[in-house]
């Protein structure tokens, strides 16, 4: 089959793929659109020597399994199926796990995938494929939600592009009070009523610790220590991009104002796709370019261009 | 009157400090016993750049104020007294604080020291000096207990010194299973029941991922990102120490792992003289060595080499 292929930090179009074979307890998806993100791009450069096919954000067809015939998304982390983890927390910390298009299982820029049955969402008509394929990278926004208590807070959501924006949408509807950071002014009409949009925030020295919460989605492995000075003593600041890069950070501030910092990936499927369902959420405004299968090379490289919001590859 | 001074780096007695004037809504407090503590010797490194008299764990009479003749310990943040973190935290945070023998005032290795009224506590007359002195650091061993659930976790306290120590009794005693990393398998028997004692644990990569919850306690910039590969996804590392250095930290496995980490400095000051009263803590084998204020130079040096433990100075 077609797909794309990551190897030793390049990326290109194969169409000799091996299609994923008939497996029990899994189900192949028939990939009618995903979306390039972040660590695909990443992952392109050479991050955790990935060699495969990327992607993680999609939306399909079932071909076979349970959900045969139907429209489904899917939880990218397919684990054990028995472990703790497994058991109590979807598998997104199974230490056997693999995760599609980022760890040991092929993605979704190919014709088909394979997740385990468990995994897999049913998508109601009314959602189209292009509301759908953003289930996974809001799926990661509400995952914040789920770790930090939310009481209204003042927030900061740092970075503007497509994961900053879905935060910033996401905490909006969770009741906070939400600035976006970031270096694009008219993206502020992207953001939900009530948001405001605010440039040059993490580039001045901060003149009032004003937020209880800072969200760090720029990429940018320096903003950690930017976001200290803008958070309140006892605030949270929560990590969402994994930076590529180490980090040098002086932790004296963290432990004087008793700082908590938070990681945060994967999030719950579910709470997305019934977010977007709902149309409590809209994401098509993030939608800039598209492309078929056959030039997902060009779509990468356009994801990759400074300043670029959601471009899909359609199956 | 007699005192320590910090200044340019350097230590020395003085026989020349100006004694604290009455003061209303304040309290003098002649100072009986002063514990060395890591922070006092960053001081005279350098560490912010420090210039006055150091010490902020005492235990004192009351000269005046409403406690006059009474045995305290006391708070050492000094807050305005009005803004939000003065009515609803003790003032830990408040911007415009000062802090004993650390930021903007004077400290407890001199004759005497004054407080605000609302910081000093009684000692009741059963708890000696020895066992008093102890409290700020108790409290903030205890902060940790305030600011992680307690959930009969299994522990990680790296460093096996003063603070170590003292952290990993207050742990046991909130139910968790401890384990206390260093380089000093002697003190394991200073640990309480249940507790066990582990060297090399930090110098080593880990087989597993074995503990809920990790505290910081070595002083060592370099530990943190030691202490991410012995936690369990999603569990927690408290930072106690501030380093005085800047760390280089890969953030991705705390992003992909949701690791929580969590700064933590002063802490409950009653909570901590009420388990030194109930007999519920026992510092005192903690106390390797004394001096009178006249040697108090001597005293830092003391407790600046090595595998020290805790140094007194008597007033």
């Amino acid at each position: 089959m077609r797909g794309l292929w990551i190897e030793d930090g390049a990326v290109r179009l194969r169409d000799d793929l091996p299609a994923p074979e008939p497996t029990s307890g899994s189900t192949r998806v028939r990939v009618t659109c995903a979306g390039v993100c972040a660590t695909d791009l990443a992952l392109r450069r050479g991050y955790m020597g990935f060699t495969g096919v990327p992607g993680h954000e999609f939306v399909g067809i079932a071909i076979d399994g349970p959900r045969a015939g139907q429209r489904v998304v899917g939880d990218i982390n397919a684990g054990c199926g028995s472990c703790q983890s497994c058991r109590e927390e979807q598998g997104h910390h199974c230490p056997d796990r693999t995760v599609l298009g980022i760890m040991g299982r092929a993605g979704a820029f190919a014709e088909e995938l394979l997740l385990p049955d468990r995994n897999l969402i049913f998508v109601p008509d009314h959602v189209t494929d292009d509301v759908a394929v953003f289930t996974e990278p809001l799926a990661a926004a509400f995952e914040i939600v789920e770790q930090v208590p939310m009481t209204g807070q003042r927030a900061l959501v740092a970075g503007d592009g497509r994961l900053g924006l879905l935060i910033a949408k996401v905490l909006a509807l969770a009741g906070c009070e939400v600035t976006c950071a970031g270096r694009h002014p008219e993206r502020a009409a992207m953001l939900p009523n009530g948001a405001r949009h605010a440039t040059g925030v993490l580039e001045s020295a901060p003149t009032e610790r004003t937020y209880d919460l800072a969200v760090e989605a720029t990429g940018d492995p320096e903003a950690l220590p930017r976001l200290v000075g803008h958070v309140r003593p006892r605030g949270t600041i929560v990590l969402k991009t994994t930076a590529e890069r180490p980090t040098t950070l002086d932790l004296a501030p963290f432990v004087v104002d008793e700082i908590t910092v938070i990681g945060s990936r994967c999030g719950p499927f579910d709470r997305a796709i019934h977010a977007l369902a709902a149309g409590a959420i809209d994401p098509l405004p993030l939608v800039e370019a598209r492309y078929p299968l056959a030039d997902a090379v060009e779509a990468m490289d356009h994801a990759g261009r400074g300043g670029v919001l959601k471009v899909l590859v359609d199956g």
